[in-house]
């Protein structure tokens, strides 16, 4: 949009990529997996608004982010809510046997199977921000058991937090599920490998809700076919779509989702962007500020 | 057991049905489908204990309770927690569109569906007791907007609560997703019956979690193929386990499970009742008593 006077309501100038506008107007930029290098021919860019709660397709390409430019996420109720339900659906469907019991019904069977109770099942949570912190909350107030990790300390209600990479074997030998909602950072790349799975408790459940790059996948079906876990749910994979041949579309025990746990809702986070634009005309400081050097 | 003085720790005499011990001797009977005549035989019972949280197996035969009996049921956080996470479970399954996501994956397609944000969803929920209750502060606490129809008023925080049958159809028109939670008694027999479905909004779900005797069978399998109703996940049925040629078993849009959804839980439910045992016999006041005449 051009630089000018704030004047409300909003109008908007400049452009969608690639047709972006006069490059000398630019001063905010709307992305989603944009190619980053095009950033660099704005020379007045101040802000870089990423359209979802991660940053991550960012923070790849930080270097093409020109000095001084603020960037900022979507944090959205509408989102979170989304996630806590995705997560909790895919987390009852395999603590309660949701598939066994509809195979069941459609053979007409009336049998009832071993599940656990609330209170003897604890589920492990990676990444205690907005997300996290919420699905903790929901699923502590179920009654299940709930522990959390994150980089650096939290404090949750009712739920033992543990952070520090040197906590996470500590923290993953008691779970029955985990599940990752961590940013994808440097430190979290691949931080589901075959290593920290071995630490996982026999017959725990993995439940992806954040990013692809969290997990190794050859690692995971390897986990999987020892054993060592009894499945996965997974709304993120490294390569989305996956390619036609990724054993994940065959394996029995995994089922992916098109990374729609989620979605970016436009009646709530359009406002979020219009406050920060016009905050970037009024001098107020931003919200929903990513700190560039953790990377979320 | 035989009525003497208290002396913990707890021993019990008596027996098993039909090997009751003598009758002269027994005072406190633990019930669940018991044929209820047998307990017309203890001159000296003074307590009849249901083993589950609904009653409505011995409210049926209340005649065959001799005067001046207390009945006791189960009120269980651990058997309340199960309630909650399989209505949780099936209205996720429902919303979310669990099914259809796992078809698309073992189909190979990559494809987003549609669903509709926590906030644009509407539940209703019959019965407002512990169990109603549990259910309403959990998915309020989602994001859903939840609101509460009970026989006599109630007050949750969050929940927007309504009383009576006169105010059924008025509770009914917003739902998109109906949780029968009530107990059976003789008002809400066959409450959820072809005049209550046409005012449930089209496209609504229903999820019984209570009693078969809730819903007119035939009547929500008209209100399903008439398109009046999404479908139904029913872990109760009239006659458990439902006979073969039952239509339930045949509709595609009908899920039943064998009333599984909260099971008594011995080592929750026994101190319990162990409890009570103590007050029968100290002259306390007995714990999670029924009044006989709401039947609740």
């Amino acid at each position: 949009m051009r630089r000018r006077a704030w004047t409300p309501p909003l109008s908007v100038w400049g452009g969608i990529h690639p047709d972006s506008g006069s490059s000398e107007d630019i001063d905010a930029a709307l992305v989603w997996n944009h190619p980053l290098d095009d950033l660099a021919r704005f020379p007045r860019l101040r802000l870089v608004m990423s359209l979802g709660a991660g940053v991550d397709h960012v923070m790849a390409f930080r270097h093409l982010v020109p000095d001084g430019v603020v960037l900022t996420r979507i944090v959205d109720p509408a989102m979170t809510a989304q996630m806590t339900c995705w997560c909790l659906m895919v987390m009852l469907d395999h603590l309660r046997r949701m598939e066994d019991y509809r195979r069941l019904h459609r053979e007409r069977r009336y049998e009832e199977l071993e599940v656990p109770l609330p209170r003897d099942v604890t589920v492990g949570i990676l990444g205690l921000g907005v997300l996290g912190g919420d699905c903790a909350r929901v699923i502590g107030g179920m009654g299940y058991q709930v522990m959390g990790w994150s980089r650096s300390p939290r404090h949750i209600d009712g739920v033992t937090c543990q952070s520090g990479l040197e906590a996470l074997e500590r923290f993953l030998a008691p779970c029955d599920v985990v599940i990752c909602l961590l940013p994808l950072t440097r430190e979290t790349e691949g931080i589901l490998n075959a290593r920290t799975m071995s630490w996982m408790k026999k017959g725990a459940f993995l439940i992806n809700a954040a990013r692809g790059g969290h997990v190794v996948e050859e690692d995971l079906v390897r986990a999987i076919d020892d054993g060592r876990l009894a499945g996965a749910a997974l709304d993120v994979q490294r390569q989305e779509p996956m390619p036609d041949d990724h054993p994940f579309w065959y394996h029995p025990k995994i089922l992916t989702f098109p990374h729609i746990a989620a979605l970016t809702v436009p009646e709530t986070s359009a406002p979020q962007i219009a406050e920060n634009c016009r905050r970037l005309h009024t001098g107020e400081p931003f919200i929903n500020i990513v700190d560039l050097d953790r990377g979320y």
